[in-house]
């Protein structure tokens, strides 16, 4: 199947000019769900993985069921205030201002292998944020993985150096 | 395992007097992840299920890997404002004021049956809101699964009538 197909495009969300790509769509038809799990999971072969984080909050849909396909600890990476406990924090460039995400301190360990996973790759800022964590645990972030990337942003330039891996790639808006 | 092992107590978080029961050791332990997977994936054994509802944000996780397991659709029910297409609404008691949530308008269809899948099962109103949501469709809830009960609350009451499971339950702060 094309996951492309199962994917629903919204113009003016959330904002006017933006097209948004609806994965909703995708997460209700079973046989495109359990495809793009599959293709996760495939990825993930032969790779050595600790941990799989997931970031809030589509990314935990996909983190989640590929943290229980590859038998693996799951973490939670979130947005300030969240985590109850003690928390690592990254701050992030928004197109106007800065936003942060937290991960618990204690989630990894140094030298954990650890595989993000989102819904989307856009401009790489929470990704490259995320990937920043990982390393200030002393951890190391084996490969990126998304169900979409807006491959007309600057999101791989931004996450040089890493493994990026996504299933659908939109070249214009 | 006794699942409730794996879950960390945090008190006076998110505010003074209340303890808060943090699942993110679960998911960071793969045997006791793996093992709340297993026994929803066995309340579920014998019952047809149509889609899985999962409440945003940590019922994404659980929800996402029971619908893998399953092999049925998820739907995600977020906060106000989240989802790009048409939605219902339902709104819900705070303990000062209300809150609601939403799901896309088109996502289940007369008929379906839906088991709902959230972290928590705590006074019940997210819940039972999400269950207005399911049958304002006309679809029905056939089952709300969690995590965590916290039995000193009356969530079994506000959800009576519907079949309630749970994995660990405290019977006190």
């Amino acid at each position: 199947m094309d996951l492309k197909s199962a994917i629903r495009s919204i113009p003016n969300f959330p904002k006017k000019g933006i097209v948004f790509r609806d994965i909703t769509t995708l997460l209700l038809d079973k046989a495109a769900f359990k495809q793009s799990i599959d293709q996760l999971e495939n990825y993930c072969k032969g790779k050595k993985i600790d941990k799989i984080l997931g970031i809030e909050s589509r990314g935990f849909i996909f983190g989640g069921a590929l943290a229980d396909r590859m038998g693996v600890g799951f973490v939670p990476i979130r947005k300030k205030g969240k985590l109850p406990a003690k928390t690592i924090r990254q701050e992030y460039q928004l197109e106007y201002g800065t936003d942060s995400i937290e991960m618990h301190a204690d989630a990894l360990k140094p030298g954990d292998l650890v595989l993000v996973v989102d819904d989307l790759i856009a401009t790489g800022g929470t990704l490259s944020a995320t990937c920043k964590l990982v390393e200030q645990s002393g951890a190391k972030v084996i490969g990126i993985a998304a169900l979409i990337e807006l491959a007309f942003l600057p999101g791989r330039e931004k996450l040089t150096g890493y493994d990026v891996f996504s299933l659908v790639k939109y070249d214009s808006e």
